[in-house]
């Protein structure tokens, strides 16, 4: 026997790129998945070492069977453990004792069945911590390297391409890989099934496969991460050098409910998670049928130069029409052509054209598709155009005009791609032929240029090129969403009273405001004759928590009534909470007139810290106007944070209110972002309202909730 | 010749389906429009006569040319004019002297092009008025009808089946054919380019076409109606019967800018046109790779039971969590199945199936496709079960797994048909193999079962039939939409001085509250003291807007401050609008704690008279809640349309104020409604805020504008 090759490599490179598989459990039935892994190896033409493992030992499609894994030559690269659930434990110990570096367990019955599957799964992790073998699994299709040919799933004829794959869900790779055949796509380079992930996680996979030079894109479907901040930083270390796109599955309640009998998965806000990993450049697509189209375009096409936008160019008035709507709702606008380009388009397309919004051939291309590389070279040479779309038929015209036309598109096509070349301006075809053999859109495809039946894909995925561009010129501006080390905690659990968490907010240099805590009615009188302005008085009481439900709060105090309204609260207080103790009162001068905002953080119990920003007051349960961004993030992200709110609306001086500054506001938001990174500790804050005026924020409300645990450690 | 038959049929009949066709600027040209038209009716195998006009005469195709239309034999149902746009008005003139019904206008440069082409427009809609003959165009690639042959497109191949189309661009017939092919979808009856709109309309195409027995489901691309309403009222009668998908072009800003140099179409609201369409019970499609999808699904397959929902049967289950998640997106719940039910599939399916939420046979039916059937009558017993929803890889397992199992898989197609139709439960299916050639799927289609490759699809089409489920079942809680007579004009013009204002509106029955109308500060006085509750005062000026900006209004007035109140209103507003005569103050006693809503009404361009609701007050701009109806509406549509608000959230106790009587509310949005609807002259009313609590109306602000016309009819 070869001795292996137990090189320099990481245990997890092995395992996503084994040059030596061992199948325990294999078969000689060919109906058994321990036969088909063996056959499909040989199918894929995997050439290095296969190493099948049965007691019963004797031959399997020519190969020589050990009867116990202390029979293979010590070192492989992966075992493929094709094996009922219970044995997997075990069988993992001894893979670990012959130096395998990891295993791939297919078994489902683990925690996705729920509690009969918790003590296998107990079990498993046992396994895996003590011997240190990495895990891809358990309840997976396998994964699969077409590079080498290590075809651990058993399917045949997926073509070899840029496309990375990253799934919970095997059926998900059969729907990618049908859809890029229909789609006509670029192809795959891997795929790694994760199923429960016992073990091996999103992130490391993510990394491995994305610095792998085979791979120009990862495409991610997940129903759950097991370390979701790990994957945020993963990504965002990753999409500046090679796009990441993400479908995520159940994100509805009853999706969820799926998604954990399916992967055992734990689910979080599905807001939450949209934002931060937009925040940390992942290109999310909301529907299984653009994974693959979002997927192809970011492999294979250039991005959007920054500042430049998409211009449509159609032969037809409707489509056009239907393309410019699919960019808007993208939020992307089209490129507002020069007057120059016009005049030029004007000259080539004739007076029926329509050149001022999307360009509208009108019939201009009909007898001759050469016009349209004519009309596409003007408008690349625009620097406002950063992507040209083509919309319509183009490809079609010999089938539905002439036959005749077929040359001329032919070398159309080619003309596109050299023209794209030359100018570096990205192209994407649309044609509702796109579903037919035509061969002059396969030499586009060939040559790194879209071809899709769907306006709607064919707008998406301008939609991913134009995020991309913007992304990777703005990298210095992102977040690289790692947490700090802690700093010293603070002290206590529980909810801190009022003048504590001021204090510990003050203490990091956030600008609490002014603020007295008076500890008797004297001591508010004194308070608020200080401080010359109407005051709010609100009681302190570790038994009070909805303080003005029990009139614990008065507003617009001044000095000649102050005693009066602090007698008040004490009397009201006490009338309806009798045990409660009353430390004393907070005295703040009344907030000018405002914005009402809420600026808030909690722990996603995937992703961590997560900062909270939008509408504040009375009507936040209703408006549910909220944003929010994984801490720590930079004052670009909090002025886009700030942005997708309807609180934004309100900055600019809303309904005679004072225009609000908006970089001192970005600038809070970061400042409570550090702070909350740095306190593993804080499981809640609330700031609200945080009443915005000018410069001003005055911040009527102040509440920190640290974790019970004494320690203050992270939580959860 | 032979005789012509100038039957019963109206003229539009005559149009859409020509038993007698004239091409006037036939040409022995192949190149020409009026050569393929010709080359197209011989291939499409119309039997009826055909005509071709031109100068020259000779013959065409074997077919005699006649030299000018006098030579036609009298009363041929349809011409096609095939020549440029200025010839077109003279030769409608000669078209309506031989006795024709209708023409097919394809010539552009009519309104489309703006400036230039608007005397040609006007040309021709005086041809068309003087004469009376029916135009389809100009602008248009012509019109199909499949059943009789009449291809006035020249678009060979297309398959015959129930779908009808009517667009405003050629180009989305050969979109829709092609999707439909990609498909494999049903087929279509009858095609109607209607390019400018100069004369027949989409309400006159829709009532036409849906009564044609041909017809299942009428396909509609719009880019705006030439009489929006009269749309509503054809669409609203239509539906119960036949229903109508509608895609709308030209929807965002640059969009329309297409639409506009496309066919010249007007624009109005976005978000009025989506809830009218919708309310007239047509089914929006908001992509244009989803027309072919919703209306293949709508023209072959049963709508679910009202009351009754989708189950998901799924053969993976990151599949099935998708398709959840999908539903959701539509607002679907996926059906809640009864204990009995998943017993039953437990014991079908095993121990390893999720059978609680969207069911997930894990692995069930690898060997065994006939286990689909088994799990999908179980389900259909279920009577929370109205459609099953199987989605996966169905169909090519044999592809997947094991070739033998092809025979199982025919054979389980052929069951799951008799299922459905046994328990009348429609089935939809998704398979990532629906792309390829696959007998058992297109047995499955042939039976009425869209079997969809993408996930979204199969959702859409399911949320399209449980739409049309509760259309139906609901027919007789929807408004006609029809306008009623209007009622005698409210005298005046321009704003109503809120005096007149409350008048008008109180004399219609609607509730206005307690208000007077005091003339001079004593009267003021008076009335507050007479009220014994604090008021709100407020001017009345023709030369006052925005009343309180100039210090026109004091809330919380009582008897002893309000002569002072009164008096500083009347200097205030005469300091602040010096030119302002001062008619008298309006009295109304303070409204008690409430939500704050906007009622209001305005005249889309396009839909005539809608009925806005939403929240009120000062949030209004920048929370933008506001759903809107056509009126009349009927009082389940008003309730749905106040469901439709974030306002709604705030109705049922929302923090401490009290919960507000809906049915109240929802009679009061009905007799607005027919209140704008009864007076056309109204061009906008506004009632904002509206304090509403516990079963209180209050109306802050009543304001209403009639249109300048003195005459008091509709406005535009």
């Amino acid at each position: 026997m070869p001795t292996l090759d137990a090189s320099v490599r990481t245990a997890l490179e092995r395992l996503l790129d084994p040059r030596s598989v061992v199948v325990v459990g294999a078969s000689s039935d060919p109906a058994k998945r321990g036969h088909q892994a063996i056959r499909a190896l040989r199918e894929a033409g995997y050439e290095n070492p296969v190493y099948p493992v049965n007691p019963n030992a004797g031959q399997i499609l020519g190969l020589d069977v050990c009867a116990s894994l202390d029979q293979v030559p010590p070192g492989a690269d992966v075992a493929l453990i094709a094996l009922p659930a219970a044995a997997v434990p075990g069988v993992l110990r001894e893979c670990a004792t012959a130096g395998i570096a990891g295993a791939v367990v297919l078994a489902n019955g683990f925690g996705e069945i729920g509690v009969d599957g918790a003590d296998l799964a107990a079990e498993l992790a046992a396994a895996i911590d003590e011997t240190g073998i990495r895990v891809i699994g358990p309840n997976t299709s396998g994964l699969l390297n077409l590079t080498s040919g290590a075809n651990l799933v058993g399917l045949q004829g997926v073509p070899r391409g840029p496309i990375s794959v990253i799934t919970q869900s095997g059926n998900m790779l059969l729907s990618l890989v049908n859809d890029n055949n229909v789609l006509r796509g670029p192809g795959f380079h891997a795929y790694v099934g994760l199923g429960n992930q016992a073990d091996v996680r999103y992130d490391e996979c993510l990394v491995e496969l994305a610095r792998h030079p085979e791979t120009g894109v990862v495409a991610v479907h997940s129903e759950g991460f097991a370390d979701g901040r790990s994957f945020l930083v993963a990504a965002a270390r990753t999409v500046p050098d090679t796009p990441v796109v993400l479908l995520r599955g159940g994100r509805s309640e009853e999706g969820r409910r799926a998604a954990a009998s399916h992967t055992g998965s734990i689910a979080g806000s599905d807001a939450v998670a949209t934002a931060v990993l937009r925040q940390a450049g992942v290109e999310l697509v909301d529907r299984s049928d653009e994974l693959a189209v979002v997927a192809g375009a970011l492999a294979v096409c250039a991005p959007i130069t920054p500042g430049r936008t998409v211009a449509i160019l159609s032969d037809g008035g409707g489509h056009a029409a239907l393309a410019a709507d699919g960019l808007a709702a993208h939020g992307i606008e089209s490129a507002r052509l020069a007057e120059h380009t016009r005049q030029q388009l004007r000259k080539v397309l004739g007076a029926a054209a329509a050149v001022s919004g999307p360009v509208d051939v009108a019939g201009a291309t009909d007898t001759d598709p050469m016009v349209f590389a004519e009309a596409a070279e003007i408008l690349m040479r625009d620097p406002a155009v950063g992507l040209v779309l083509i919309i319509g038929l183009f490809g079609g015209y010999h089938l539905r005009f002439d036959a005749g036309l077929r040359d001329s598109e032919d070398a159309t096509a080619g003309v596109l791609l050299a023209l794209s070349a030359e100018y570096k301006v990205p192209l994407v075809i649309q044609s509702c032929y796109a579903g037919l053999d035509i061969a002059n859109h396969d030499r586009l495809r060939a040559g790194g240029v879209p071809v899709l039946g769907s306006i709607e894909h064919a707008v998406r995925a301008a939609a991913a090129l134009h995020r991309r561009g913007r992304l990777i010129a703005e990298r210095a501006r992102r977040s690289p969403l790692t947490l700090p080390p802690p700093a010293p905690p603070i002290p206590g659990s529980g909810i801190l009273d009022e003048p504590t968490a001021r204090r510990v907010l003050a203490d990091t240099g956030v600008e609490v405001g002014m603020w007295t805590f008076a500890r008797d009615v004297d001591a508010v009188a004194a308070a608020v004759a200080a401080y010359r302005r109407p005051c709010a008085l609100k009681v302190v009481s570790a038994q009070v928590i909805h303080k003005s439900d029990v009139g614990g709060v008065r507003l617009g105090v001044v000095a000649s009534t102050a005693t009066e309204n602090a007698d008040s609260i004490v009397d009201a207080v006490t009338a309806k909470v009798p045990d409660a103790r009353i430390d004393g009162m907070i005295v703040t001068p009344m907030a000018d007139a405002g914005v009402e905002l809420l600026v808030g953080a909690t722990r996603d119990p995937i992703f961590g810290p997560v900062l909270a920003f939008g509408s504040g007051g009375v009507l936040v349960e209703a408006v549910r106007d909220v944003a929010f961004r994984a801490v720590p993030l930079t004052e670009s992200e909090a002025h886009e944070m700030i942005e997708e709110t309807i609180a934004s609306r309100m900055l600019d001086g809303y309904r005679h209110l004072p225009a609000v500054d908006r970089d001192g506001l970005a600038r809070f938001l970061v400042r409570i972002g550090d702070f909350v990174a740095a306190h593993p500790e804080i499981a809640e804050l609330d700031l609200n309202p945080v009443i915005a005026s000018g410069h001003d924020l005055t911040l009527v409300d102040v509440r920190i909730v640290l974790s019970k645990s004494a320690s203050g450690g992270r939580d959860e």
